[in-house]
């Protein structure tokens, strides 16, 4: 069963069971193991994930070989380099599983099948478009006039469940600092929580 | 007369100089002088703003007073702070003018109106955002996996005619890198372009 997917879309777009089942030509479930690769560099994204259970990342590797989180995806959240899936480029990332994971793969066609059935969800949809691009901008933000305090607290603000889930060094490259940066932060921080009660 | 503007919407929503007309009440012309600003950071985004002609920035000011540049726009392009403007929330940037210019200042229920008059324009409007979320991906690959070369060729290929109308030192904060970086990308450039003919 897929009951986080089906909540999702009958939470925000008041989609039907029915409604869902007369849609499963347009998504798949998947099974994921730790390290399996959803997407990669040059590649085309054909799918957006949604994440029934586990954890998946997109990220990017540059000319050195280092890693550059962009997103992390959790339970009930979507993932998708949308410019390769909408705009049938090739891609600059890489999508893969850090926990086993369960995955709907929606396809292209998914969105424009749920507005035939529904069609408010169109402006939901644009919602959730306008809420991607939120996000973007504070990461972009964060990237260029953010410390590395303040990029941590946001962090732990966007994946409250995530701290304990995702390793040190991933945290460290989402947040575009050296491991070293990130424990005196977390350090700092702890002192002064200490401080204050 | 707004001839950019009209044209805008007639190449790509098929949006008639009559319909623009009928909605009117929308949007509304404005001159803006050099250094002016359309927002500051605390306050709330309001407008989509149409470059008509000249040329404005978006850009955020870190806890030390420097400078980041997000965004240019000039003729033809749209600039706005999406979350501030669609979320209603207080934003984290600064919109100005690099130049003299004239801005066309689209109202919330702009896009609205215009699907009112023209239903086609809800695809054109998704690709549009789908358009600025490929543009904010880009932006971030850059700034997280990319050298200051890379980047360097990027802005040419995004903003051709902008090199020789911005200033140095914020082509520098666009890319984050320091000014004497981009001097030394620019100096590399040319002495390999050199060689090759």
């Amino acid at each position: 069963m897929l009951n986080n997917f089906y909540h999702f879309f009958q939470a925000n777009g008041k989609i039907s069971m029915e409604e869902m089942e007369s849609l499963k030509s347009l998504y798949h479930r998947e099974e994921v193991k730790k390290g399996d690769f959803l997407l990669r560099e040059g590649g085309h994204c054909h799918h957006t994930f949604f994440v029934e259970s586990g954890l998946i990342r997109m990220y990017a590797i540059d000319g050195q070989g280092k890693e550059h989180i962009v997103q992390f995806a959790c339970e009930n959240w979507l993932l998708s380099d949308r410019s390769s899936a909408y705009f049938d480029e090739s891609s600059d990332y890489f999508i893969d599983a850090i926990e086993d994971s369960v995955v709907v793969m929606l396809d292209k066609g998914f969105v424009d099948g749920i507005i035939e059935v529904n069609p408010s969800f169109q402006r939901i949809n644009e919602r959730l478009l306008h809420n991607h691009i939120r996000h973007l901008q504070k990461r972009i933000h964060g990237l260029m006039a953010e410390t590395a305090e303040e990029r941590y607290l946001e962090f732990i603000n966007l994946y409250p469940d995530l701290t304990l889930r995702v390793p040190q060094w991933m945290m460290a490259s989402y947040l575009g600092v050296t491991p070293e940066s990130l424990s005196r932060v977390r350090r700092d921080l702890a002192k002064r929580n200490f401080k204050s009660y």
